[in-house]
């Protein structure tokens, strides 16, 4: 693969309604397949503290709430553990879930598609309990 | 470093033999060795959602077998605790610790050598019990 | 973005004063201003099995202690638990904690400045009880 590398970059915007996981695979795709871009690096990055991003099964809807219960109980709201809650109990758990998952991806684009398993799908992961908008930076490099 | 850049991409097929590390680094460098690629970013994707990667140390077995027991007690095969088990008692447990470490990494290459510290090694960390051929994406790209 | 794409590598030598998080963002802005690139990925990638890298809120310390007192709860230094313990109780510890983190972090870089969040800031977190050098490979590429 020889071909003139180039890049691109966009902010994706995620509305959310509290605590949970919303997949957001199609809305990246959407946009990688306008850049004209078949071969390359795709980098997802999440612009904050306190929501992260996770690849997990895009299948079993039970798989999700499972994986929410899980972290809700290893990072509990529980004001007596912390010493952080400036905007609220679900504050400092929070800044754990993200601490314990991962506010980037990269991901290869090969033929045109990102190389994605079967089953992975993209989630951003909201830990704040209130709805915010979260924004989601794109990196995209590579050749047509 | 005004070398043109250059990218290529391959799939690892790793075959395991159920729950447990498995170091990779070895495949990893024969592939990045043969691409005539000496300064860069590699980029390793692990295409599952019950299997994921790790950096660890590459001494001491023990501390394989101590990361091993503590995921395994963190994320306890325990059906009670999950409302998915499609694929038997250890589905969910594997989700969760893919979720706790990570299915993506990225690693400079310096001179002709990944830029791995001494001890580091580069693992696949299958979480299912019975064996599976698991599929790792690699992207390398930079300059000769 | 079509201008010619170039890359640019670096070792920073962090010394750390024993467990805790350790703001690191200013030294790699530092660099990243001085390598002439506005556009493209910055790949922060920690070269040990016993630290480990971390994005997290820059403005209430509290934040902070609280994720030491957590991780250090959650992966503790129990010697019971563990059968590596080659370096002292510290030891399995620190490879635990750096499992749950990451070793590795790449930021889109957007007219001129790391895409980071306004509450982000890049640590490196030491989990060894005792003052270590650590060394932090950087890698970053795009276009002027």
């Amino acid at each position: 693969m020889n071909a003139p590398l180039r890049q691109a970059t966009h902010t994706l915007h995620v509305p959310t309604r509290g605590r949970g996981l919303i997949e957001i695979t199609n809305e990246i795709r959407a946009w990688v397949d306008k850049q004209g871009i078949r071969a390359g690096l795709l980098t997802v990055f999440c612009k904050h503290t306190s929501a992260s991003l996770l690849i997990q099964e895009n299948a079993a809807p039970e798989v999700r709430s499972d994986l929410e219960a899980f972290f809700d109980q290893l990072a509990p709201e529980d004001p007596s553990r912390y010493a952080h809650d400036d905007e609220g109990p679900d504050d400092m758990p929070a800044h754990l879930k993200t601490a314990l998952t991962s506010v980037q991806l990269s991901i290869p684009l090969v033929d045109g598609q990102l190389a994605l398993g079967t089953w992975q799908g993209i989630y951003l992961f909201e830990h704040r309990r209130r709805p915010h908008e979260r924004q989601i930076a794109l990196h995209l490099f590579g050749s047509a």
